[in-house]
């Protein structure tokens, strides 16, 4: 009998009525003759009521209770859903992420699975159960419990339908599947019927957050099939995996965007060996994630340096580049949060230089000003006034003839 | 160091202030050199709508999931505790039932601590942690998740404070101790200073709803003296222990009344060997309790058998009675809703017979008819119309000067 992994979105599951149309969908998957294991994230908006929670308590949060905390919202969800399944008469049990042997490092909040030991979810398979288990959570060697980070869920279930050997990962969540662009900057945008697992990493970093990165890679990895389709059903959805053909792989797939990017330049920054180093190493230190890097040619020896960090590392950001910029004699430094990112995605775009020529002539025939450009085999991503990106997204999904289908 | 346990029940913890107030508590035992081993139960009302979600996604709750779910309550409550006690800038940690060791059976809801291995708790203690475990839970040999039913809080505080060789084990609630009666029947009532482990469990079996039966049995089989007080401050609380002296013990010490009770009689039943077990034996096999049994004196070797059960069994007993009562040819079997138990507690009453009789009168001097009596050691019962209640136990206070203190 074939396997399937089924994961299902916390806005699938936010009350009882949805928890048990979802057990109607997984029975229903059973009824096909599949063993089923589900994997399930917190109802509705748990997780942000019980960080609410925990920073009422204290204004520090300490990493290995918060995941200890925020567990308890999948556990809650994947008890409640095996108890609809047995009250429609199926065989079901949950499994807590150490049940289901998922073992972690232990970097609390954003653990690393390191290994499935999927010993006793085989045994309740082969008993006949649909075994639901507990997105997000894992645990370390210690036996204390790790969480996954935000979207965490998602690594679950293919992490899982990994180790199974399963015949495919669906994911059920509120949107209909990975789109052309954001439906709500693009009217036009649609559902795109299948894409490569290294189209959606580009699509997923860059804006799409249908789908957890990390899971992306897993089945990559893994080679293992993941559909992405709305719970409520209604479409197809998106078919993520490695067997997408050249045909349609050698076109503009989707388009990215990102508003919550804060631009950092340093300015005058003598073109010296080290400099990268001095002023990149104390970020990294400091936790922040540096996106983009674009150093201008050198003028004089003076170079200027520019980069893009998520908006919420600017504080953080700032309070290192300050001394530093002294340190290496810079002339000044400034920072902008009135940029956005607007990405073209594609694999084997970059073979196809037309493509870079297309989008810089639509963003420039609407007036609209690129600050940076960064490039990937698959991407060409540049940096605009925040203002601008609906308009980008819109300008851009029509250039490359999205709006058609595929 | 000595080893401190402290118990908070739910009101205690209701919410994000509270639980500040308690690990300011915590932190002032720390303070005095103690090793604090702190357990908890789920805030407020949570175990309460977690049995009404329970409700809402099944109609037949699960006792395995339900576990689960309600196990969650507790692991909110003690992980919020160990970041608010961490924000004061105390060492502490959280940990679940399973990490605290404590090994249960597989009765689900109602599960029996069969062992304690307490050495992740010993190497936290050591370590330096104030150490926060999750109340009411345990685990299975397989690895499940049990509850020990309603109140095991308790049960886990007093049975850590018997593994760990603490000194005492402190129960922390929203009433100030053990009182001579129920305060909301008898306004002159008050905390009782001491009482004896046999007295207690007669209080709580019979009324007082201040302290799990299960953890007073625990108490006086490992000897832990257990202080029961108010997490509020204010009063001394009661200590229950083994070494109230004779001249306290040789008193009335408390009233304790239920008014969750039915009364069962089947009028007309042959008086002759194996009738007593045809009507019990299926009744424990319908899961009913049985309280007082009462068996008349034989006339004609023809009896009538009377007995007390909770309320909220009588649908379920009288399935069972009404076949049984026509093959053991009864003449007629009856059930009453409408009464009360009133029960006088104290240890050696029952070598000073004038209690008896002075219960007896106080309550006929009122007019309140004695329908059954039933006598333990430190213990008589009388079963009256739940109307009087009230009256009986304001009669009895007074009757046996609890309301002059100690």
């Amino acid at each position: 009998m074939s396997i399937i992994v089924q994961k299902y979105g916390g806005s699938s599951v936010a009350d009882a009525a949805q928890i048990k149309q979802v057990a109607g969908r997984i029975a229903a998957a059973r009824d096909k003759g599949h063993r089923v294991v589900v994997v399930v994230s917190a109802m509705g908006d748990t997780t942000d009521e019980l960080i609410k929670l925990a920073y009422q308590v204290a204004e520090h949060h300490d990493g290995r209770e918060l995941d200890v905390l925020l567990s308890t919202g999948e556990t809650v969800s994947s008890t409640l859903l095996a108890m609809a399944l047995k009250n429609l008469g199926y065989a079901a049990i949950s499994l807590s992420g150490a049940q289901a042997g998922i073992r972690t490092d232990t970097a609390f909040s954003g653990a690393r699975i390191k290994a499935i030991d999927s010993k006793r979810l085989v045994t309740e398979l082969e008993k006949g159960n649909i075994v639901i288990v507990a997105g997000f959570q894992g645990i370390t060697e210690e036996m204390d419990i790790t969480t996954l980070g935000r979207g965490g869920s998602d690594t679950t279930a293919v992490a899982l339908a990994a180790s199974l050997g399963a015949e495919m990962c669906k994911i059920y969540t509120d949107v209909a599947g990975v789109y052309t662009a954001d439906p709500r900057l693009v009217p036009e945008a649609h559902p795109i019927a299948e894409i490569s697992y290294e189209e959606m990493l580009e699509l997923s970093t860059f804006g799409a957050r249908v789908l957890h990165n990390r899971a992306v890679e897993l089945g990559e990895l893994y080679d293992i099939p993941i559909l992405v389709a709305a719970s409520a059903g209604g479409g197809p959805g998106t078919l993520i995996h490695g067997g997408v053909s050249m045909e349609v792989r050698n076109k503009v797939r989707g388009i990215a965007h990102d508003v919550h990017v804060a631009k950092v330049t340093i300015v005058g920054v003598p073109d010296r060996p080290g400099i990268a180093a001095a002023v990149f190493q104390p970020l990294a230190e400091a936790g922040v994630s540096v996106d983009n890097i674009v150093q201008n040619a050198s003028i004089d020896n003076i170079t200027d340096l520019t980069f893009t960090i998520a908006k919420g590392d600017l504080a953080r950001a700032m309070a290192v580049v300050e001394p530093i910029a002294g340190q290496i004699g810079a002339r000044q430094y400034l920072s902008d949060t009135n940029v956005g990112k607007i990405s073209i995605i594609g694999t084997g775009m970059l073979n196809a230089p037309g493509y870079a020529a297309k989008m810089f002539s639509a963003l420039s025939d609407k007036g609209i000003n690129i600050q940076l450009i960064t490039t990937s085999e698959i991407r060409i991503t540049c940096i605009i006034d925040e203002a601008k990106v609906k308009e980008a997204a819109t300008v851009l999904h029509r250039a490359f003839e999205l709006e058609s289908g595929e």
